[in-house]
This record gives structure tokens, C-alpha cells and sequence, in this order.
């Protein structure tokens, strides 16, 4: 039995108290790999942006808003746990500014200012000990497999799996899964759920003693 | 019996595939309207954005997903109907520029061009006929009252209603409806669906014959 951070969901950059930057990310990637886990007899902790799915009732389930919470509160979790997958879709960019008020509009254009926020898995990936390890997710529109294994690398990662926009909001999936050299240890287009439970048994196989 | 089109959700502006602009409007406003006129035995469309909330059924729902789609929707919409209530939050600005590819992240600060959307409530306004009737809503998170009331004018709205930002993704709002006059016809701070019955009331007398 291992204990398993997942984390999951969009997260939201807010510009004033009521618009936000985001993406479509359901939760449901997240969802499935922890269905996954629990039937493997591991214990798992999502930690969550904003979704309106439900979580496996066995999991437990730290809802965030932004980015920098997710960091917060998946770096206290992950202290506690074996592994973590990141399946989260951040918000990667910030506006440097936050309007305390609602921008009124003037009928001019509005120049945004927007710098990166941290890198959830990458920091996952800086800090795991020598017996944790880090899943993580590149999402890309194109050149996949090798933006997803230059991600591997400098996330830290033990293990990357490379999908397309069109994962986002969708019951599919089509991923490539790929190892520390590079090379692509599965492939396959499935509905989420069997997805997860193939990532999960490579996992199981290759990461969990 | 009225057709009336209730515009509902947000809507998103996308700046590439997967990063988008919205806020967390989450419909319940207008499925609340939608149900309350249905029950005076109106003819209800709901033109919305992307939400995980469920509408009644006996209304007719188009969903959209940017600002344009749902002045486009709404607009056509609007031909067949007596009046229209604007209890969306339509995105109001948008990327000068959309990426057809994932923007890569460099380290650097991203700047963002934003114009804004056309205004939806506004159009409809503009376009309604003599015997038709526009109701707005106001969000604003400072001199409500005031700001509602130029809105109310500059939309050619015939009722406004003013709410903060707590309204949004809440199960409860407190409103102000404003008349023509910039009078205040109704106070109230309960749960969405018996503030849309008190709305729909106030149409009822008013606008409908």
C-alpha cells in the first residue's frame, strides 16, 4: 500500500474580484487515477482546484483556488506521501497586478501584465526524497513527445504523460506514456477511466516497491 | 403567456486552445429566472454559457461558449420573443490576438492585448421594438446603485437589477431592481430562487400586458 497525492482540476488567477484567467480541466483525469489507486489498495489525496465532478468518497480532497495554493497545500501533503501524479491543469500564468475592485470598463483595450506562476510538479520533482517519485502530465498542441520529455526532465519526473488539448473537458484520452530515457512505454486512446488504470499499473510496476 | 429568453452562465474568451478568460458565474441566477417564469406560465429560452448546473426542462437551452456566439444566439433568440432578462456574465474582454497554438512558456512576462466584447444586454436593448422589454443586470463591486442606474440607460434596459460579486457561484444574492425612473422598486437578500420569483413578480406587473 502507498500513500498517493494526486493533484487535479484547473486552477483560477483572478484579475479583479470577478474575472479570472483558467482553463476547461474537469477533474475527471484526477478522478479516474484515483479510482485507480484505491482499487490498488492505495490511499490517496487529491488535492483539487475548482471542478464541479465528484471525487472518489474513499479520497481525500483539499479544494484550492489558485496556484500558489495548490503549491501550498500539495507540498504539505506530499511530505506524508510515496508519490504524487500530477494531473492538475494550473493556471500557469499570473497578471502582476490584482484589481481590489472590478475593472470598469472605459471602451479602451486593457494591456494585461501576466508573469508565470510556480510549477506545481516541478516543485514536487525539486523536493522528493530518493524513494518518492512524481508523475507528470504535459499537455502540448504540438510536437508532443518531445516537449513532453524535455518537461520530464526538467520537472523532475519519473515518469510523463504526454496528451493534446482535446484531453481537457473530455470522458477520453489519448496518451503516450513515457519513461526517464525517453522512451515511450505505452500508448493507448481509451476512455478516462481505463486510462488511469493502465497508468496506475505501470506505477504499480515500476515505481511502488 | 410571454416568450421570454433568459441569457444565463458565463461565457469564456479563449488566448490559445487551452488558457481562457471568465469568471464563475454558475447559471443558478438564471435557472432560478427561468424556473420562476415558467411557473407564471411563461415560454422560457436560456441562452448559456458553459455551466454544471441543470436548467429546468421545459425550457428551450442553447448553449454557446464565447461572448459573440452568445450575442449571435441571443440576438436570433430575441426576434420570437416579447422581453429578455440578462442574467449572464458574458466575458466582457477579449485577447486583440488568439494563438492557435498552446503559448509556450519562456520565463518571461506575457503581455496581453484585451478589447473588449460587444456587450450582449446593450444589443438587445438597442434592437428591441416598442413592444418589447429588456431587463439588465448590474455587477459591480462599488457605487452599485449609481453604476447600475447608468447602466440601466445606457443598455436601454427598462429594469436593472444590482448585485455584487458575492452573487457569483452563490446559492443566495442580495439585489436591488431599479426602474426607469432610477427608483428603487424591490430590496431583497434571500436564496437565488425566491429572489427570481420577486424579479419575475416586478416584470409580471410591469412590462407584461
Amino acid at each position: 500500500m502507498a500513500k498517493i497525492l494526486i493533484t487535479s482540476g484547473p486552477t483560477r488567477q483572478y484579475l479583479d474580484p470577478v474575472r479570472y484567467l483558467s482553463n476547461a480541466s474537469s477533474g475527471r483525469m484526477g478522478a479516474a487515477l484515483a479510482q485507480a489507486a484505491i482499487d490498488l489498495g492505495h490511499e490517496v489525496t487529491i488535492v483539487s482546484g475548482p471542478v464541479s465532478i465528484e471525487y472518489p468518497s474513499r479520497a481525500t480532497v483539499i479544494p484550492v483556488v489558485s496556484t500558489d495554493e495548490m503549491l501550498h497545500s500539495a507540498m504539505q501533503a506530499f511530505r506524508d506521501c510515496d508519490g504524487a501524479i500530477g494531473a492538475a491543469a494550473p493556471c500557469d500564468y499570473m497578471p502582476r497586478f490584482v484589481n481590489d475592485q472590478k475593472i470598469a470598463k472605459t471602451g479602451d483595450p486593457l494591456t494585461l501584465q501576466l508573469i508565470e506562476t510556480p510549477d506545481v510538479v516541478a516543485t514536487l520533482g525539486q523536493n522528493k526524497t530518493a524513494s518518492q517519485w512524481v508523475v507528470g502530465f504535459a499537455l502540448e498542441s504540438e510536437d508532443r513527445r518531445f516537449r513532453a520529455t524535455v518537461k520530464l526532465e526538467k520537472k523532475h519526473c519519473d515518469l510523463i504523460v504526454s496528451n493534446g488539448p482535446t484531453a481537457i473537458d473530455s470522458d477520453e484520452n489519448e496518451v503516450e506514456l513515457i519513461g526517464r530515457s525517453g522512451d515511450v512505454l505505452m500508448k493507448i486512446h481509451a476512455d478516462k477511466q481505463s486510462v488511469a488504470d493502465r497508468i496506475l499499473q505501470v506505477i504499480q510496476e515500476r515505481l511502488i516497491p
